[in-house]
């Protein structure tokens, strides 16, 4: 991240600002924070300003954040953020400012009070502007990819029969610790049956022969996130799995080839949907991706629902189609797209957890 | 967990809200939710209605629900969770409901916009009432404790110079896999001058042959999490280091000594800042301690600033007086303990990790 991107940024959040009547925004989450100032710590808010950006934090910070801030002022609070901020505001010739809709009631309760300005609680005004990601940010979840499969790889090197899903998730987050790199999200890892309940926490289950198993997995690397899902069997897996593995893995290859800039998120979902209806399977109830980056889960989401919303071209989008089947098994396959103008570019392609619709992958 | 335990806080839950006057509580909060309900998902919010509580989820999470809850009612949504909530208010005569002041603004605009009745935010409702802990909780709180320091010896076990800070936490993390735990919250480990660092996040720095540490550390154990500092020395530790670490550990004496129902929690702050400031050291910008349970922040907070609240029976605080000194070490020693009506009882009490304020542990 250098001081042109931030630069890019601040302008295209002041665009937003301006469409929406507001001389200034209130910035409060840790992750906006971080886009728009280079600031990694917490409490800390940055204030859009009509001709600066300034980061307000308290004495814990100060030093760290004079060191990681670009393109903005570092102030240093006693009292409460909100008192600091309108000090800030008063000085200054602002009418009305924009709050983020995700800080707490409590955090816009404290501003309100605070201010002497009009306050407007508004959505998405820098989400919206971290959906579209540059070159480095591409290379960072690219990066990111990497390392979750490296770690993945050797923990999956340590599985034994008898070992548990919260062992196997604990290794895995373990080995990111060897590459700079943290959990990206809480790791999910299924043995048998449990891959079919989608927000399955790892558990005491113990891996028996003959298992298969569903892994949900991704990176932190200098805050950016990976998110892939891959499933194994151990020993030979029955002929029924085979088949519900290839229809998903043929359905998450149709879904990928139909991404590209302009496209309707509802038709890259319906891709993937229909070669799982045309087999006489389940379809999934999540939807068929999300963006991410900063987050594990940003815009736009990829979903059946939404029959307006298009790709754009710097976008990086999950996709990932399942079956679920309770009592049996689950199957999910999940790569991380970059949208183009062109095409659906895979950033999480790995030669040892390659997808192949012909073949059930096998571990042990 | 019981229903008796169960029926307690709701019935104190419902004593809070006649007081302000709301006919029922949308409780939003993920602890809060288990606390009420038992349930251990997320996305679910529990309704407290006059005579009744709902646990409102999705399809996803009905099975654990119907597993988990205690003395309440699975209802499964599929559209929005506020629109399903107003449909369970609706059919009762409700007129004014509370929701949790710690939702997103755009969640309370949720529900205000679902809504058909009058809708109050509301603080530290069900907070107060966890802030008295049951015997269960107590156990709970102790037994994370005793894994936490069973995965950090285990750590430290494996510790060699040349290891870094983020390994020594990944190191930590692994092994508390083994006891069907997880990370308190993001473990704190620092190295040399790292520890006068307050908030400091494990890094590539590797430990040194005559270094010193820092470890913030603490387990969930079933939802209940443990929270503890210590500090040690590779080899011999200087002067200086054994003045201060002494004096820390007086100061952490000194305000466990000071802990009982009724005492002001100013005056426990006070009781370790005197040794500090009586050895003419620097005192901490931090609070002395502040209470844990299903959360790592908790009620109530033992704070220099509060001149009112007093400590009371059942309530689990954290001592953690601290002096930090940039560019050369910190030191933090900090326990768990229950108040109790004639005393502060050391749940974070073992042998492997006694403070003793003679003598400075050495670790290698």
């Amino acid at each position: 991240m250098d001081a042109v991107q931030i630069k890019w940024r601040v302008r295209a959040v002041r665009q937003r600002l301006h469409e929406e009547r507001l001389d200034g925004l209130i910035v409060t989450g840790v992750e906006n924070v971080r886009y728009l100032t280079g600031f990694t710590g917490h409490d800390s808010w940055a204030v859009v300003l009509p001709k600066s950006v300034v980061l307000v934090t308290d004495s814990r910070y100060t030093e760290q954040a004079m060191a990681e801030c670009i393109g903005c002022r570092v102030v240093e609070r006693k009292g409460p953020l909100a008192i600091k901020v309108n000090e800030l505001l008063e000085t200054r010739t602002i009418e009305a400012v924009g709050v983020e809709d995700n800080c707490t009631v409590a955090t816009l309760q404290g501003i309100r009070k605070a201010m002497s300005v009009r306050v407007k609680p508004v959505r998405n005004v820098v989400e919206a502007v971290r959906m579209i990601k540059t070159e480095t940010e591409v290379r960072l979840i690219q990066k990111a990819s990497k390392i979750a499969f490296d770690a993945m790889d050797w923990a999956l090197g340590q599985l034994q029969p008898g070992m548990t899903e919260r062992q196997l998730a604990a290794m895995y987050v373990y080995r990111l610790s060897h590459y700079d790199a943290t959990e990206g999200f809480e790791t999910i890892v299924c043995f048998g049956p449990n891959g079919s309940r989608n927000h399955h926490q790892p558990s005491e289950r113990k891996l028996a022969n003959n298992d298969v198993l569903l892994l949900d997995f991704g990176a932190n690397y200098n805050g950016y996130i990976s998110d892939m899902t891959r499933c194994f069997a151990v020993g030979t897996p029955s002929d029924f799995y085979c088949r519900v593995y290839q229809t998903v893995a043929r359905a998450q290859k149709a879904a990928i080839a139909a991404v590209r800039a302009g496209v309707r998120v509802c038709d890259v979902d319906a891709a993937a949907r229909q070669v799982i209806e045309a087999a006489h399977l389940p379809a999934y109830g999540h939807g068929t991706g999300h963006g991410l980056g900063l987050q594990v889960h940003e815009m736009p989401s990829v979903s059946g629902l939404d029959r307006k919303t298009r790709l754009q071209a710097g976008q990086v989008i999950t996709i990932e189609p399942g079956v679920y089947l309770p009592g049996k098994f689950g199957i999910r396959l999940e790569d991380d797209i970059l949208v183009t103008d062109t095409n659906g570019k895979i950033l999480s392609r790995d030669k040892r957890f390659e997808i192949d619709v012909d073949t059930v992958p096998i571990c042990l």
